[in-house]
């Protein structure tokens, strides 16, 4: 297993990296991430490649037995390049330059720097492709953060005018689609197309902005294209130049500027970077970031590498929560436990001097290794323990929940009522799922749904009726189907299709909706077979028809119509969910589906801050316990296991230290 | 009666509108609003005029006996006109020029835009002047939302200087009556003044602002101004090409950077656009609405419309909360009740596409007719019904608040203490009358004040000698006036006049404002012939001298000074109320007041959240009775009464559904 | 004693003076304070000045017998300056020009202002220096107030260019020293180096700004050095041309952007602007304002003026809370006790227009005479009565708390955990100590600690070899050293030093820290020889090593760590506090602190809200009581004493009123 971290020689002097490379192989760690941010120490200037630190480190990593993963540098162009190519710099929605300073200024649809880019990334690779110690490429890095998907230059102008008119053909159809007689808004060319930046009627302050919502989802389709291309053309470049080792790229958790699910394609496998202690409440390492591991897993359906792995607090201007001893292993764990396959940590030693000066790595700023420096080595010694069984089990859901980076745009763009937010729903869906120690997989749309037995599509906004059908033929092989509120009613052009509600999936659930109710944060009382609730944020007014009710609104001024109805369609069936609620009360709700639809689950009964994992091995599966608590917990078991780490026999129960880890067959 | 709704026939195919058209016929619906945004479809691309789809929708709805209200659709200048001429973008006080995307994005001080207003204001008014069903024109559509009053581009710069030059004459009077001679800010020309925008002393987060503020104010006057010399030359232009019957506009309510009663002269007849459901708390339908209602009236003093009437949940970036059933009917009686006799609710059918995809009709998005289109129709069976009584009667009030643009403008720029709003005093006081079964008239300083018996002028700050001698002869006749904190410290330039305050109206009020506690949202005990109250915002610290004291602080260290005080002056009295407090402790003060001065009362005991309007006939009168609470109520009579609606005679009470109305006499 | 009044001749007509003069002289004012806005009448046109007014209010005050403090009126650039050089105008970080309509909208490093700024210097100082009434020049007014300090115009960078060559010698060096291998940021050449305004990264929101740390404290050190450069430039005209009388600048209380040790060199005395009563919460008159004196004082070591005294209630926008009766008088006193020689009530009468209209000063604007200008005339009738006693002593401090502009911008600018506050933190340090009845100096490092019982040096983060040694010697020679966390830990380049912690300071303390916890807003519980506390912010995990440990963490993963230290060291004694915590809780650790340390207190016993200042004189020592409570109280005396105000004998107790003051002997 990959067992890493990143490591910044141009930050230290050389004479150092010695002690640093003998610290690492102590610690198992068997990898280096480099070179992100090396491009003005590699091209000092125009067109002048000084390769001698990189050939340095890489000869001297090489003969410590250590793999590499090397970087293009292009997240920070130098500022030679920025001062002969002003045009590269990125624009703000406000008409502003996005000055020097920083990383990440350069615009992803400026030629020029594409040429840049494609010289040094030539260097590079023909420089590097064929030493055996470098195992993967990265690309850049973090594509997209600080808000650089959507720059609003004239370069990006351009290109959007072309991308529009390849798409539509004619401005007239463009005008017809986007619905551009609502004020009066019709084009006369694609040239005079704008990007939608801010208007005279944008009042941020309450949220407002004014443009055509079909034209913001274009734009926002064409912004994660346009990294796309740059991602695309990274790619062949580094093909072109030899480098036949897999390529990656390191994606970001909570962010939703860019699709995803398309930009994974191109690469051999994607890792992403993960920091639970970033700005989060009691056990949201345990919710968030299990909701992010499983959602990046199913970019690609697939393995992936934690790429920047926490190792100790972080933060720019000030630090976050420094990690109480055991979170970080536990993070590690967990990572592992959702399908990691490589652990890079981020990173080495703390910098001296920069931006990053309060984010903390392995090592303290003084070099002294400490408890950090312990508790990863200790884990590092575990995880090559328990090797086998990692390697040979993996991790198969009964249940998909249903993501789409449209519907995302679209709900951020007009959120249907005050507290509404598509990525919470999602995340809390989730969350009330794997509460009950279910496995969940997050993915887009596909075909290949037969595989589950409870498909779960939230807020399915924007829609079609491929879309519709494709989850007709699952539904009616047998799979049962739960859709909430606020799908169905929008087309691929971000309009209100104009059916009866809920639209595409009307047949489906068998019910109309009459009206609905923006709730904001008002409650509303709900009860039925789940006991009471309170809905929140939207709740349907319904029409039932012949589907069956399953709970009703029991306050307000539509008291006594259906919230929960259940339809038989085919072999299989079709619950919608009319409101949205809390965490606890969706996990009543799936409780009660998921034990219908005869979903698998963990056989150890939920305990409060404990997440499990289960893995399915050819031989025998193994159960990944990981207790998210400050304080022990004994965890219930319901025969005896093995425990893999300590290979302890274990008997009626596992206790867990505080922030302890658990891997059990 | 004008039962109307505003359609956009360019949104939906052209075999649906006969549908359309039907429906509303059904529903007793007699005139639609249309064209308001149809610039682009009218004149595509410069020049070239297309009238096909406003001739077929004229002629079919005139075909169907429908009035129209047509309109100029200068609120959306076009793509091709604004590539042409970018000069016509307005700028905001950032100096960004604030793009395309939305709607009313043009300056009212760009010459150019004035020129392709007149070309399409001249066809339209030589095509559609000889058509009988238009009954009326409305010009563009609500001048100066989104903020677009002020505008800081350099048609503007060029445009004040000469607003500036027209009024001083001298650089030299400006600079000395404006005080320049403060931070050494003398200006060398009228070219070279500024337009009011930010500076290097601006903190928006802490609301502070640095320019001289009588500039400002010459500013806010100019800007208002800049918009009514628009309206005025749309309308001589659609006069000029045969348009004969009445011109109107939408004014909108708690709207403050129009000076409403200049504008509101050179119309026929004004109407304005009504969202009870927009950002309310409880009972605000009761009292912010019905203030504004008696607000618009008083513009022109006289009969108005509702031009748009609220017709379901609205919003654009989400929604706000569902009307309740009832609650849009209910809404629909208090416009009638408190003076409008025409009601076009916006709008027909929620737009598919666009930016306001969210803000619903009388149908829904899939053109089904349902419980809002039953209950419209409802009501205008019933406003039929009773339309002898309605037209037969008309609002009488003995009480007016005087209200004042210029001190609207003065307030907000130097707001006194830190929660002082001049118009939510202005709306609590109102809010405080009306709730005792008082009607209330909101208008402007007039001769004709004779009339009433209790005339309100609350924080008249800006004031002149003029105004004092208006108020003095009312008084002396006999009036009762109440003026309160705040009154009469500032002259015609937002300058402090430096009399002993309160200034011109010391005589009147006979006592010395010595001190002044800018309370903040602290309080203040107050003792006096209402009781016990807290004063809060604003405390002045009073020398009562010879009037009567009525009240007066019981804490702080101004314990035992006046607070209220009343001054026999002429056949007259004056009372002066020294500090700001909440809506119940108002009340008190003005139900004290207002039974010494002698102002009739509807019969009716006031019920919490019942709203009351009574109206004079030549035979009889009648009673509007509105429960905006969503559970019934009983309301007591004092004699028998007729239901006009039901037809029942009532005996000793009246039985209110939630959100129930009645119409008694 | 100085008593005096700011005064603007040009805002009242000249046959008002002989009055204002008069009621001046009456309540024993003495000087007056004029021109810093006068810019704009004595130069009304290029090159053409006229001195009418400056020279009849000279000659009227003098004749009047009145001291005149002279201002250069750069604060208030004319217009017609402006439209001639609009290159003046300072930008602000966003590139935007910060325009006219207030005030400081000149650029310090515009080399064009500069020579107009020359031209109208040189004919005040030619005019005016032999003027014997004349006692003393001000330069400008507030340097830097409106964040006027930091300026990103074009003159800015060159001139930042220039500073850093003149610092690094080489653009090596400054990428070296700087460490702009971070994200690549090596800049080709000083030309290139941005000024450290807005980036891609920033997030203002979030408190995120992205430039390199070591980047911004230069940026921020050259702007202040602007600042500096341009007060020594007019310091040399007013000189050159004949000015012999002490030169003198009006700083700020809370005012962070400027290095006021370095600025307060080049003057003779400085003075400061002083308003107690805005946005201040209880007892804040008590213990931030003493704070500022106290920090004002130690600027120069020295004596000062209050060149602004409040004189009622003020505000720009809206006033804030009104001074109680009494409190006028309380602050001018507590002005007098902490060090002011020299007190100037500003304003004479508020003006009728511009920015400041609510800005109250000793009459109303109405020119009358009422309860303030009664208070100030008492007070300066009983300063008169007291002078001898208060011109006698002198206030000395066993107490020195070290503050540092470096660390006041390292702080601010990463601010090592979400609440940390170093301004605050000192403030909170200083009032834990006063509020003991102990004198406290507030000083930059310097090599006279000698004089000194207790050197405290809270969270000295940006440190050196030399001030370690030092305190060192301090320490050595028997001196007491209280050492908070994070300190020690960065250079001079703002780069983290990379020494085990804290850093240079690690022998004094004689401990290591071995991580932290950046608490933000969470407590962590304490216990040792102050009793039980709270920790907040910041908790530093510490090796004891020999030190000898006073206190511990009591709760959480570190839990029997210790958190106070004390390390003997030659003939003295270093306090290590790793955490911070709240005012009361630092009030028990220096009451234990100071007491081993020998520390000199009041001989009085505290009481809550009243506030002590012992002075030392020749005779025998006076005491400043200060009530600071609305309420009156009762002082226990530890013997007899003469009230110097009353002359009264004074037994076993002293009686204050509400705001009442008494100086004691």
């Amino acid at each position: 297993m990959i067992y890493g971290t990143d490591y910044y020689p141009e930050h230290w002097p050389e004479d150092r990296w010695p002690e640093d490379l003998r610290l690492m192989r102590e610690a198992s760690i068997n990898t280096i991430r480099i070179a992100e941010f090396m491009w003005s120490v590699i091209e000092p200037s125009e067109g002048h490649f000084d390769f001698t630190l990189l050939d340095k480190i890489i000869g001297m990593a090489s003969s410590a037995g250590m793999n590499i993963v090397l970087c293009t540098p292009t997240a920070a162009p130098p500022k030679w390049l920025m001062d002969l190519h002003p045009d590269i710099y990125q624009t703000d929605g406000s008409g502003k330059t996005r000055g020097f300073g920083s990383r990440r200024h350069y615009c992803f649809n400026s030629v020029v720097f594409k040429e840049y880019s494609r010289k040094i990334i030539k260097e590079m690779a023909v420089r590097y492709s064929g030493n055996k110690n470098v195992i993967a490429w990265q690309l850049d890095n973090e594509f997209g953060c600080h808000d650089t998907v959507r720059c609003y230059c004239h370069n990006c102008s351009t290109a959007f005018s072309k991308w529009l008119e390849s798409k539509y053909g004619s401005i007239a159809a463009l005008n017809e689609k986007l619905g551009m007689s609502f004020w009066g808004q019709h084009y006369p060319s694609f040239e005079s197309v704008v990007l939608p930046a801010d208007t005279v009627c944008d009042n941020k302050a309450a949220g407002m902005h004014a443009h055509n919502p079909g034209l913001f989802l274009d734009y926002c389709r064409f912004a994660s294209d346009s990294v796309f291309d740059y991602a695309v053309f990274q790619i062949n470049e580094l093909r072109k130049y030899g480098v036949n080792v897999p390529i990656t790229h390191n994606f970001m958790g909570s962010f939703y500027d860019l699709d995803y699910y398309k930009l994974a394609e191109p690469f051999e496998f994607i890792s992403w970077d993960c920091y639970p202690n970033i700005a989060h409440g009691p056990f949201s390492s345990l919710s968030e970031v299990s909701y992010n591991h499983d959602k990046v897993r199913g970019y690609r359906n697939d393995k992936y590498w934690v790429m920047e792995q926490c190792s100790g607090q972080n933060g720019w201007n000030y630090m976050h929560e420094t990690p109480r001893p055991g979170e970080i292993r536990l993070w590690a764990y967990q990572s592992v436990a959702h399908g990691a396959d490589g652990l890079v940590y981020f990173r080495w030693r703390p910098a001296l001097f920069g931006t990053e000066q309060y984010w903390h790595g392995i090592l303290d700023h003084d070099g002294v290794p400490r408890q950090r420096y312990d508790e990863i080595k200790q884990t590092g010694k575990e995880l090559e323990a328990i090797s086998e069984i990692v390697t040979g089990s993996r991790i198969t859901s009964d249940v998909c929940i249903l993501n789409s980076f449209d519907n995302t745009w679209s709900h951020a763009y007009q959120k249907h009522s005050e507290n509404f937010d598509y990525n919470r729903i999602l995340y809390t869906i989730h969350n009330s799922i794997t509460s009950l120690n279910i496995n969940c997989d997050v993915r887009a749309m596909c075909p290949d749904l037969a595989a589950y037995r409870l498909v779960v599509m939230p807020a399915y906004n924007i829609s079609s009726e491929e879309e519709a059908s494709l989850l007709a033929s699952y539904v009616s092989g047998g799979g049962c189907l739960a859709i909430t509120f606020r799908s169905g009613n929008r087309d691929l052009y971000n309009k209100i299709n104009g059916l009866v509600l809920p639209g595409y999936f009307r047949e489906l659930c068998g019910i109309d909706v009459i009206n609905y109710d923006a709730a904001g944060s008002s409650v509303r009382p709900v009860s039925g077979i789940t006991g009471s609730l309170n809905a929140n944020t939207w709740c349907d007014i319904i029409n039932g028809k012949d589907s069956t009710v399953l709970a009703e609104y029991t306050g307000g001024f539509y008291s006594g119509t259906p919230c929960i109805t259940v339809n038989n369609f085919g072999k299989g069936k079709v619950y919608y969910i009319g409101f949205n609620t809390d965490m606890p009360s969706y996990s009543k709700i799936f409780d009660y589906i998921s034990e219908k639809a005869g979903v698998r689950r963990t056989p150890l009964r939920p305990v409060p801050g404990v997440e499990t994992v289960f893995r399915t091995a050819s031989g025998s599966d193994c159960i990944f316990v990981m207790n998210h608590n400050e304080t022990p917990v004994i965890v219930p078991l319901d025969r005896a296991y093995t425990d893999a780490i300590s290979k302890d026999r274990l008997g009626e129960c596992l206790r867990l230290e505080p922030f302890g880890v658990a891997v059990i067959y």
